[in-house]
């Protein structure tokens, strides 16, 4: 080797080394940033990470390969607020005064009367609408209509409404902490999947600019369609009134075998709608992790249920059978109140 | 700068301009190499190509982002052949041996007994089974057992049967084309699906390996499913015999906007069940490519259906209307005799 291009190459080495010096700070400064920085270190916490690392670590009996990385998360209470009233009941709820104006005599109607008072502040009304009231609220907000025009009535809805607490925009009202735990997941190869007993058309609408997750990873609650054509002839799809997918309770794990086909290796919930999708996770056999954040913070958040001593709420149904479950399967409680740093990111 | 440190520059340029070089020729080659060798030139070939660059290139006026860019594919008689019957209907009907087995009686009772009779080389007797007689035997080898039992037998039939002409694996019989294609489109950032009137369960035992569409990707006739508990306490979903979406015809956008929820820009299929799903993505209003097999190949697949002036089959329906349609709606209509140079890997 001639001087020079021994120069040349030692400096090429020195060159390559810098090069391989930097990308290994680069990789070790990134391992050390914590992914979850509005989580307080605990056992929801470290279980989280090692449940991570043991299924993304080549060689670990618990790996699990990319393609079987799904994760399934359940929206009200889960990833957002759901109280005191779950906002795609909102939306049905709101939408009444644009139905009343189109029918005015939908307004000495019940249930449309009611959800009028309710609107109005009555408190009291809310109490009164049972189950097929809401029902009834629901199909004549949800269907009847292409779901290009759905779409285009919740886009608007969701960009202006405001929560009745905080006054903010509710896609504003994500938790931080499970915002950071979706990215993270997704930083390590896993899919992740909203699976909502809310209305699958209307979280669909959002999902993907708050949390980053697009529509055909949203399972939900969802009617039958009707594949139909315009005056024009342009085909479109009417939503019917007629309910295919009640995606609650043992829904979940069959909405999530219809539109993904595998078995979810982690799954997060906070109610009884849940218990049946954390439990089919967990069955799974290899590596796993069931969630179940519990609301126990009135003061940043909410505090309800029967787990707290509190009296069942209409939403979000934590009871203490549902606690005893998660001990007795090992699923990881989240507590509001001790695991989580900050809650929302305006905090 | 020394002349040393001059020379080392000159040369870091120099490896600096090889490699960008290097880079460019790379990726002129890779732009040169024809991403469907298996096509001959022709208006199929270059509606696919110039579907792909108007869709793919920032700034064109049919450039679609990343995220929207869905393509559906049938797949009987679209990516694999359906000739002289659906394989999954022979997946039925080869599993009724089985079924006798287990249940003596049946050999003696419609139509199971016609199917023995099939199985045994009768082809009248192929002729003889109703629709009605095909549904029961659907249903007797589809469902009343857990999704992962049905897994298992369909994963054993796959890979031990064979198809009746060429006496190979069915998954031999995908269209090297078609193969071509899905990956073209991949390269490009589309994301592809099948969307079959076949099982959808069944499809998404091999679609991952044979087609590299993982099984959240396939969307097919389905069931309804019912969480339950073994003995053990281990959750399961069931099969039951009860239709939830029947994938043909309107079934097929409908279908699409219940898994996906976004309109395909692209979409193939080969008969009339897939009219609705072409017409649904060609009325889109942005860009968009609706390609129609024609199986016009006697020679090496099949010729069938009024559109050759061929009497119709029991099997992929392609219709004198359907093909009128395509023309009238701008499709592109694929001849397998013309536009495929090979038709399957083993050609």
């Amino acid at each position: 080797m001639k001087p020079v291009a021994f120069f040349v190459g030692a400096l090429s080495r020195t060159v390559a080394l810098s090069a391989l010096l930097a990308l290994s700070l680069t990789s070790q400064a990134q391992a050390q940033a914590d992914p979850l920085p509005s989580w307080n270190d605990g056992v929801a916490k470290q279980a989280i990470v090692n449940f991570v690392k043991d299924t993304t670590t080549q060689g670990s009996p618990k790996f699990v390969p990319p393609a079987e990385r799904i994760a399934t998360f359940d929206q009200d209470g889960t990833l957002w607020v759901e109280q005191p009233v779950y906002s795609f009941v909102m939306y049905a709820l709101e939408q009444v005064p644009a139905l009343v104006k189109a029918k005015p005599a939908l307004a000495k109607t019940a249930p449309f009367s009611t959800v009028l008072e309710i609107l109005k502040g009555d408190r009291a009304a809310l109490a009164k609408l049972t189950m097929p009231d809401l029902e009834k609220v629901l199909a004549a907000t949800y269907t009847n209509r292409s779901v290009e025009q759905f779409k285009t009535e919740v886009t608007k809805w969701i960009a202006e409404a405001k929560d009745p607490r905080w006054k903010k925009p509710y896609t504003e009202l994500t938790y931080l902490p499970m915002q950071e735990l979706l990215k993270y997941l997704r930083a390590n190869g896993f899919k992740t999947y909203i699976v909502t007993g809310g209305g699958q058309d209307f979280v669909r609408t959002y999902s993907e600019k708050i949390y980053g997750i697009p529509p055909e990873q949203v399972i939900g609650t969802a009617g039958a369609l009707k594949y139909s054509y315009a005056k024009d002839g342009r085909p479109y799809l009417f939503k019917e009134p007629k309910l295919l997918l009640n995606d609650n309770d043992a829904g979940k794990p069959e909405g999530i075998h219809l539109m993904i086909g595998r078995r979810p290796v982690m799954a997060a919930g906070n109610s009884t709608g849940d218990q049946q999708m954390l439990e089919y996770t967990k069955a799974g056999g290899g590596a796993s992790l069931s969630l179940l954040v519990l609301h126990n913070d009135a003061k940043r958040e909410f505090a309800y249920g029967p787990a707290q001593g509190l009296p069942a709420t209409k939403v979000g149904t934590f009871t203490q059978a549902l606690y005893d479950e998660a001990k007795k399967q090992g699923w990881t409680v989240i507590s509001m109140k001790d695991d989580w740093k900050k809650i929302f990111a305006f905090d």
